[in-house]
């Protein structure tokens, strides 16, 4: 065996995604009432919201804003070493925004665009969770009380960005921030890379790039939120149905993480994705996946196929509509320069 | 914030375990049959089985034995330096007992034994299973065809060992492999260490050592294989006793860990776990949940409490029966020397 | 064959349970919020609740009073016709109270004691529920919105009843309301009979009679509401448990009935039980399935068994305990006369 | 009130349905294998086959003919009289075809045709399952062994026929069988019946029709089976997919009964339905849920719409395909004479 580098461990996972809604309150109605999350903080147009499992303090940030989208994604780094060095790799790599006071709950930061210009910051001091009173839990490893409330979603799980070039994106993940690659997309013969799938962590996927059909840069494709047991994810479906959410797709199950997903829009827009089961990675050599576009299908394993719109819309919306066939996205891929 | 070494990364993940039976055949049909595993390998006195979710080619090695028990439990390194690192610091500890060329399916492991006794080993290369066409699954992402027979368990989640003193062979797991201590129950105003539960990944844990009330050495608690639901494990319930297999305590779930569990004994006498739920830690600064006599009770949460066998018991099994007060477990662990 | 009497068919099936409360606001948070039932109307010292899923305006009514227990207990005939000749027969049994004007949403009924003297009536005019704007369901053939909250149970299911003589009870409620004997518990050799499960529907059984081992009249053993799956029932072990409600036993699965099941005592003192899965019985000529001492065992196929207070404890309750081995239940019912 | 006929009881339930299949040893393996019936018996070209929780002996007939499609649909009466009685009314209806001695396991039988040509027969008496050692359970109210062998449905539940004017067979099932209407699909206003859902007992539905829209007679749409977990339906689908089954729907909540579906093709070419969830309807005079065309729109809640083959496809196939929009199936009906 020849000398090779071992693999980077320096991210510790997801720790925080800001969503953008031009209609706040009924975002905050989305995600409180109905997917069950808990207020931690307000501050300015920001609410700071989180799963009842999550051991931060906070783990989505409720922007209001003209549009909808995607703001800043956190990382939280093994170590204050690890964060010392990620800075310095990213900024010697030219992407780097520089450092701030860190955002509620979480300590100084590092900010940072990826390649298709995503605004990200890694951060090692975090906040834990010290519950209200009226939110301790009598179980003692539950950083709060288990409400029932709506959907219940228990913690963040991960997010998928648009990106004009996959593979850039891609590759700043596993060579800048230490991700292993999961699964990926590829195209015309593995020469076109649609999507890839890729985690800090034994969760399956935490960040996940796929391309933007509208060769568009910054958006976001959905973020996503677990729950413990498939009977849950259904039970959100029922309770997004009565109260007149739109339904995307699902509860169905993944091909490609073997996720059992349910997406729907928020009412600021923004895809979000109820998600349970999947599997677990800890190969320290795990060989990528890789689906053509025969085995990709539809992306379902088995239920409800993605529709058109899965491909077409994200946000902020761009107007009009492109054919997504793999010959159009073979070319639309091509004419990356 | 002071100079702090950061966190050793270079275990994995549990790999392997074997398991001694006086009843081989018996042993088999339960671990093929009833819970659903594939015989991937067989030679000498050993069968090796996989769940239908691992990775590698072989997770169980079950070995015909005049009596119980565990055998070696094999750990993933997370690189080949880290297995060159690993096997000093061990060796330099005084606990190594050498290399060896690997069991099947897995490359040159180093052996030790952990302060209680029990034969470890690290290892890197791992060879991936490569499913016969009769077991080719049509979903590219899952190594094996899922058979559906039995209780149909996907894979190896963690083991329970018994040690007559449970804080050396927890401060072992710490320092010297890098586990991360998730769940602890101390007895006696947290002075007496009863039970640590311990993980080099995601997984709430893949070790745990509890205080053995016999006073004896290298004896298993539990062996826990993995099933997606809860249903599964419910499922699991109607097979196992609809065959006359024993169950010990379960389905219920469990404080610690959060996990759904169901206790059986396979016809060889170890008692085997069928896990699910539970949750994942990937703070890298978790804080240890510690539970006194009062707080973990009976270590359930709601359901089936787990009767006095659960913690009398183990393989080999020892004579005469220990009145494991708090009381008794404090002395019993004060006279340790 | 000889000419045989077809069977009954008059009872439809149960429509309503009252039960008394010393605590009424707190067994209304216990049925609102926590089980998650919807107030249809209040009048007097009495609420009226129903499950989402109930056609019926109301299926439980909640009345304060100095002790607990259960009041009338309401089934629904087939025809106006049937319940003119149930109202005739019981007459002639010497059991009969009187004509009522009906409680609210049902027309006029006509009462009865049952020969334990628990207080019934029959009816058929029921009120179907129309819901208010706010829980109107999307889903037209559900009668109310799945709100979500609590244990979200569906509908009322069945009623356990204890009674001084179970075979004359039982008997009544074969010959004269028609139900049919799915299940049986006898002691010394079947000539003791313990308990006994029948149903008007092919619903496993609405009305248990289990002998009251202290010898007293009138009480009640549990009331049951249906959910539609097994985790939801984990679902609600978790919710009455962050709320500090005490769990008798379950989450298990009895062997009499295969339900799934998990009893808690709402704060008015009265056993409730969370149910689901269970088998239905369409045969009309089924036999019933009888358990002797040894079969019966706990009440549990697996998980967590039934307790003594489970035969111990009904309500109002009565001071005292009573070994009821089998022994002693033999000769407490020997001692009927 | 005013006099009014009190509902017909006679029918108890579906008792048997016999399915054709040009491919007599792959159907099998898809009952016996993957959906885990046992086979009760056999005889000339026909396979009798039973789920593990079917109180009767034998409720498929699997026989091998040159095509697809439904024999003889069986119903046991409530009664001998009741047997008599329908026989009478059937007979004077101008629809009986006669008395035969009964097949394997069941007593003489009088058989008709529905208005469709359909072949059905009433039947008393019933053999009730007695396990052979080798599948005797331990569970004493479950007539077979739980084997967990495929998917493991638990009984028949109910079938859906096509026919070329559903309002004739719908008012024949509720007139001369008595079944009770508990859901409609009309189209038009109102004016044009699309399908209808009845049932003799307080399982949703056992018998559906639904308009052929291609103008045949006699046809099959599809045959379903219970299992009694949301979770056993896509576990179902994890089998059926692994072994090549093509899945043509689900798995999904349907609008229409609330049933959890999987639609797949056995390979004799038959739609069998793996089933679960759905609601019991206990009320004597409940009011029959109508769909028009906007709120039934594609047959399903949330998840996996149903695909236009769900209304083209049937067996015996007819070739063509008809653009079944509401306007065609408006005059499609329309032109019935």
């Amino acid at each position: 065996m020849t000398a090779q580098a071992e693999p980077l461990h320096d991210i510790a996972h997801l720790g925080n995604v800001e969503l953008f809604t031009p209609k706040p309150d009924k975002s905050l109605w989305y995600f409180r009432d109905l997917l069950g999350m808990e207020i931690a903080h307000e501050a300015g147009d920001s609410v700071y919201l989180r799963g009842y499992g999550d051991y931060a303090t906070s783990t989505l940030k409720l922007t209001a804003a003209a549009t909808n989208g995607v703001g800043c994604v956190s990382w939280r780094t093994t170590s204050p070493q690890a964060l010392e060095r990620r800075a310095k790799a990213i900024e010697a790599a030219g992407l780097g925004i520089g450092w701030t006071n860190g955002d509620y709950g979480r300590g100084r930061a590092y900010r940072f665009r990826d390649p298709d210009g995503h605004i990200m910051e890694i951060y090692y001091e975090e906040q834990k969770y010290i519950a209200p009173p009226e939110l301790h839990s009598n179980l003692k490893n539950l950083p709060q009380k288990f409400t029932g409330r709506g959907a219940g979603v228990r913690r963040i799980d991960h997010l998928a960005l648009l990106a004009k070039d996959v593979e850039a994106n891609r590759k700043f993940s596993q060579d800048l921030l230490g991700f292993q690659l999961r699964e990926q997309v590829r195209y015309d013969q593995g020469k076109t890379e649609i999507g890839s799938w890729m985690s800090p962590t034994a969760i399956h996927h935490q960040l996940a790039y796929v391309v933007d059909v509208k060769g568009a840069h910054g958006r976001l494709h959905h973020f996503s939120m677990w729950v413990d047991n498939r009977d849950d994810v259904m039970r959100a479906a029922d309770i997004l149905t009565e109260n007149g959410i739109f339904i995307e797709a699902g509860p169905s199950k993944h091909n490609n993480s073997q996720g059992f997903y349910l997406y729907s829009y928020e009412p600021g827009g923004n895809r979000v994705e109820v998600y349970s089961s999947s599997f677990l990675v800890v190969a320290p050599d795990w060989e990528p996946v890789t689906w053509n576009e025969e085995e990709r299908g539809t992306g379902t394993y088995w239920g409800a196929t993605l529709p058109d719109s899965f491909i077409q819309y994200a946000t902020p919306d761009v107007q009009g509509s492109v054919a997504a066939t793999p010959e159009v996205l073979k070319e639309a891929i091509a004419s990356l320069s």
